[in-house]
């Protein structure tokens, strides 16, 4: 069946966090700008919880802003938080997957046969998945689960930025160019500038892997060591990044990680300025974990960099890899089995 | 003739300031170490001025100390400032050129003639020779003059971190291995990683153009536009730092820029803690240009960014590639033209 590229998209979020939120502004924007090609209501799946007493999602739709994950920000009239997922998704034929991995599996389950044939999809999902010695992206993921082909978008985003109108860049991978088009169309600003790739595999990986680089370059940060040992580990992060994607994920191109802003420049703007740096820098000398600052410091925000290194350590477990990615073993270490981060020199 | 790898190296330093002292107190601890290899004795050009009435090297020589250019750190005692050019490097083998790139033609023309055959040399000069449509690095340009092989290094290294024993790590290009390793040995310390590529050419502009990017980084967070604006600016910097030494300086390795720790990791640490970025923040809403906010702020060392900018804008106009390579022509037009700092998403 070709791409469903000519006829009109209705669009609807699978997610609305602090990026969903960011993001669902952005559409609902274009979708009133350009409704020759979108259909202008833009429905959230937002998962219901209580907000001083109310409803998130009546609060939303009240106020038309995420009081709760981007405070401040309006997300414009045509956004309709929808707390029942099967309701947020009918009649769309444009799925954006912007939810933490954690809830990934369960969500697709929901949406099981119920997403027609020439449905689009798009994951901003950070992070893979692991199951004994297989690993996905959740591009694939939710492609297996739902029968819908399923792109990417990843890139130096921090989600608070984008919705403040900073400029940004990003990377959209797909593999259909009309199709990728269409959704660089959907998301574009004259703020926020798309790049489009093929390389569906390098975009999800580049979003997915900077967190543990990240979570390294914020123990730098709460070590005190400075700016010289911080890009030392980034630079040592981002060729494990790359060594782990053309090893596990055959066909991803070197390139996007040391090109694109999926690559090279989300690692950036993760380590400078991102949720796991900020953890990470205050798990020194707190004596706390990371999943009590999490708590503390991310008012219900997901983080995600120690999740990913437990993922990835199973997996290069299970395949009898660890020794080869040193960086990705440590930040899994420091995570999980107590080792001091002011180690870190003699490991990697 | 066989390079002088066998015998002891006598090491002089052409040049004294922030980052030469810096090199010089890691040089002078690794001769007295390894003085199978080196001579313990470590003569350093320093260029004469006054310090508080007296003479500077003077100071230094009783104090230990360079009190002007790198106060509060013991660079050793067996670090003897000279004052006399000729009598710095005299008897010397290996000599480390390390001054700012205005002074290394007229230090050149000085030594012709009078360097033996045999003797080893390393530019840690940042920058770039222009002359009409003609473009040289500084290892080129040394070797010319001297008739001596010269390697390069550089990396993430700001120098007040590399002096306190930060962990850092550098890369040093020398086309020949076995003396690639005899400077890897002169220079290296625990907290001090030293890589050995061959890539004289890639390690050398990496140093050169990442402080052109370095002022357009700066000027992104004087306007205070945010990590993912900073992050895109130096995406697109890295990425007109790689083109533009493969397309004029053929046999440059491309990895080097994506990969060492003089191409990537030095862009990140002089983008967030270098001098470039601060004085180009400062320059925001000042009213100043950059060569009096050189003066205010940098306490007599050279702003290397707007020179080199300047340099590359002269030989880019020349060959009539300006459109090229639009971050370096607008960091040259905010400085030399009054092209307003917030237009730059407009160029890029």
């Amino acid at each position: 069946m070709p791409a469903n590229t000519s006829g009109k998209w209705k669009v609807a979020l699978v997610g609305s966090g602090n990026w969903g939120s960011a993001i669902a502004r952005l559409v609902a924007k274009n979708v009133k700008e350009r409704s020759d090609d979108f259909d202008t209501e833009v429905r959230m799946w937002c998962y219901e919880e209580d907000y001083e007493g109310r409803k998130l999602t009546e609060v939303i739709n009240e106020k038309h802003e995420n009081v709760k994950y981007l405070p401040g920000i309006s997300l414009g009239d045509n956004v309709v938080a929808e707390p029942d997922l099967l309701k947020a998704v009918e009649g769309a034929n444009a799925l954006i997957f912007v939810i933490p991995h954690q809830f990934i599996q369960q969500t697709c389950r929901q949406l099981e046969g119920k997403i027609p044939e020439g449905t689009q999809a798009i994951s901003l999902v950070k992070g893979v998945e692991v199951k004994d010695k297989e690993i996905h992206i959740f591009s694939e993921v939710i492609k297996e689960h739902l029968g819908v082909e399923c792109a990417a978008l990843s890139g130096a985003n921090i989600a608070n930025e984008v919705a403040k109108d900073s400029f940004s860049e990003t990377t959209i991978g797909c593999r259909d160019i009309e199709v990728a088009k269409k959704w660089a169309r959907l998301f574009e600003t004259e703020k926020f500038r798309v790049a489009v790739s093929k390389d569906v595999l390098g975009v999800s990986l580049g979003g997915a892997l900077k967190n543990v680089v990240a979570i390294a370059a914020g123990l730098i940060d709460g070590l005190q060591w400075g700016n010289n040992a911080k890009a030392a580990v980034m630079r040592i992060g981002l060729l494990e990044m790359k060594k782990f994607a053309l090893e596990f994920f055959p066909g991803t191109e070197a390139e996007t990680f040391v090109q694109e802003s999926a690559g090279v420049a989300d690692l950036i703007t993760s380590c400078f300025g991102g949720r796991n740096r900020k953890v990470a820098e205050a798990f020194i000398g707190s004596g706390k974990t990371f999943d009590q600052l999490e708590k503390e410091m991310l008012n219900g925000q997901k983080l995600q960099g120690v999740e990913t290194a437990k993922e990835l350590h199973e997996f290069l477990k299970a395949r009898g890899k660890v020794n080869d990615y040193p960086l990705f073993t440590f930040v899994y270490n420091v995570a999980y089995e107590g080792v001091k981060p002011d180690e870190i020199t003699a490991h990697i």
